[in-house]
């Protein structure tokens, strides 16, 4: 149990993890208790969910170029390590056949999209159609902004990865940016997709230590590995229901 | 030995440490004979110290009310740790005489100058006469901005410690504003000053994980804990030649 | 509210944090409803601690020639960082009265008392006299083993910080020994003291990366760096009731 | 350029890389030239390697059941990450035609051997003959101890990873020794193998937090995660001559 209030305000925010015995407390049981007790508490919202028992989360994965998140992502589910159902990945990026990113996923029967976009047409409305039916979407370094319009259509949660320590390095070429500022630490930061560029409630973030001799490149080769690991640990803590928003622009990770 | 060359660059930088015999290699013609290497190799900077035998590096320190830096570095002066000699503390708040900064200062004879500043008077002229014939200024959490005026005239390095990671959390309150940006790691960057307000070149960085649990106060002082060993360690990596400046926003830190 | 519930154990471990306010709950009656509570669950431990109305933690610190661990908890307890009352410093090697152990001391009132130990006589009954009354001890690099009949006799937790990743590095020059043995990480553990050397229950562990370049004395002095931290969180965390035994090696730290 | 000078020892260390032009200084040349400076400073050993225009590193890896390093690893490999050529995978454990490491080795063309070992039978001549002409060998989780004669046959550097910080829990399950020792940070070491169990000379060491939370099932994950990066590390620094013997159990580390 792991509870949490913060000072002076009237709210609190909670998560419990048991050992669950469907046999002596039926699943629509469990949830109705549930449901009642969040009702006595007028929580704003509860949810409950039994690992082995219900269906897993449904994603769909945006990416475009670069595939390190996107494979790594690929990977861990693969492993085991991702509680979550891959529905399709969308990418606007084409990738040939023998691409190992497709050869992935066409042995494990995912469908690839490929939806070039241009800077008059983000081919939101297409996205919206795959996603269709999806609990939360992953943005595995997808290089384009999503409009206020598709985030309200959606209407459910955009967990993104930004390669910059965020509130530094928004938009684009936070590598470079770090590069160029001179800093002698380098991270990633995973949070959610809000209106606003770079800005959203911020999940996990990860450093790593930088020098005189690094070099572009070589913040490259850093900040990938921070990238995977950042986006994978959010994935998994939002899929233990870890991940609470908290006031506008924070998170509780339990 | 420790050489860095950038990529691209007509340019090389390089420090050695030796042990040293003065019987054999007088320290005049050390001098001499660095001097001319430096020479036959074009170099805009060359520096040359015998530790246990030049004298130490002078400076003095500037700081506001909160002590913690300042009381921590004097603290590792009195155990040996930092090799300099402290000309004097240079202070725009008050502190009473039984103060244990005060009590401190007085026991080691080290002066102490309250120069109250206004929004119209900064008091720089009298501090350059205090900080005259010092070889670095440290400012250890002090609340002014020096002008462009004042930098000039001392013309020597000021070495700065910002509560935030930079360039995130620039300017005033950086704790305040780390806090509501719900970040996930919070840090400290020690910095040399320059015109631009917390932008001159990086010498090093250190960061502490935070959680929905920190409070504004404990940000605080993780903070606190984390600028002590930053500024210290800028310090003495500065007073051992290990910190060159690199382009125009860059360090080497050997 | 933090709970932990081991795996396959029917135990629970849970710690709460609240608001308090004494008009509306007397302290005596908190005490004993949670006495009552902490019957009703059969639990074999419970403890209340109301941080600004009750005595603060009573302690002793036992030190011997190193005292950088001694200087740094007094230095944060005269800050207002360590929520204890330190009833006096026991150590079995002497200090001028000039010593700025000695002058912290003399200033704040607190009783030094030097116990010089020899190998047939551990002082054991004098320091069992000292510290009667204390609710737990500190040895801050105390560099001597206390018998199993002090540790009976005493009957309360102490706390000791060994400069060296437990359980690696166990007994005496664990600095050495780590040098000796080409890591590149060091540690210090803070653990209770229990009648088997240096392998009483984990507190807290911290480490530090060195390098081929590190030399014995640099490893010792990036060690203390870590021991007075390491030390310090866990002073505060116990004082604070977020350690707890657990199992019989084990702590768990809420 | 990078120098290492061990106190009060007649030896130095040292590394540099530089832009290499083959039409201004023929490949023969830069041997001889090399050569010729190491016979000049007497010294033991000496190196010279130009990346794109030598040929790779020529490896084999020994594995055993586990196969999150060795998938790791020929991944990495693939990215163009290791600059080795993985001359063939040897287990003592056997894999189906379609496990994903059979699979990448065929898409790969490279070859698989399983040797099933037993008490009596290490299997090491077949090995011996296996790894010949191979630069060095990695051992990806082989849960077999090399004998002597096996290492004095190969008579080259062999690279193990050990899912313990070494010199704790040598030997054995040393994930489930660190859960039983109550440890709050576990850890991974890579290290050149030696006649001596898990002591031979350290190349890198990684760690993690762990809590009372984590169970000896998190232990293995997190372990996992670091042995992985660990072990790629080394292989990294030692095939870009990093990596240095230097006395009997220290590495050098450029």
């Amino acid at each position: 149990v792991d509870v949490f209030v913060p000072d002076d305000k009237h709210v609190f925010y909670s998560r419990s993890e048991f050992t669950y015995n469907p046999k002596l407390w039926p699943r629509d049981e469990l949830h109705k208790d549930f449901l009642n007790l969040s009702h006595c508490f007028g929580a704003q919202r509860s949810t409950v969910r039994v690992p082995d028992l219900d269906p897993k989360y449904k994603i769909s994965v945006l990416a475009s170029k670069q595939d390190h998140c996107l494979f790594d992502l690929l990977y861990r589910w693969q492993e085991g390590r991702l509680p979550v159902d891959i529905s399709c990945v969308i990418s606007n990026h084409d990738r040939p056949e023998d691409n190992h990113v497709q050869r992935f996923l066409q042995r494990h029967g995912i469908p690839y999209h490929y939806l070039p976009t241009t800077s008059g047409n983000k081919r939101e409305q297409e996205i919206l159609e795959l996603i269709e039916g999806t609990d939360f979407v992953v943005l595995a370094r997808y290089m384009q902004i999503l409009s206020e319009s598709f985030l309200k259509s959606y209407g459910k949660d955009i967990i993104n990865i930004h390669h910059g320590l965020l509130p530094s390095f928004k938009g684009g070429h936070p590598s470079r940016q770090a590069f160029n500022a001179g800093v002698k630490l380098i991270g990633a930061t995973s949070h959610f997709v809000t209106t606003e560029l770079d800005a959203g409630p911020i999940i996990e973030q990860m450093v790593e230590r930088v020098s005189h001799r690094d070099t572009l490149q070589s913040f490259v080769v850093k900040s990938e590995n921070l990238e995977k690991q950042c986006l994978a640990e959010a994935i998994k803590s939002y899929c233990e229901l870890r991940v609470l928003p908290y006031e506008l622009k924070k998170t509780v990770v339990f």
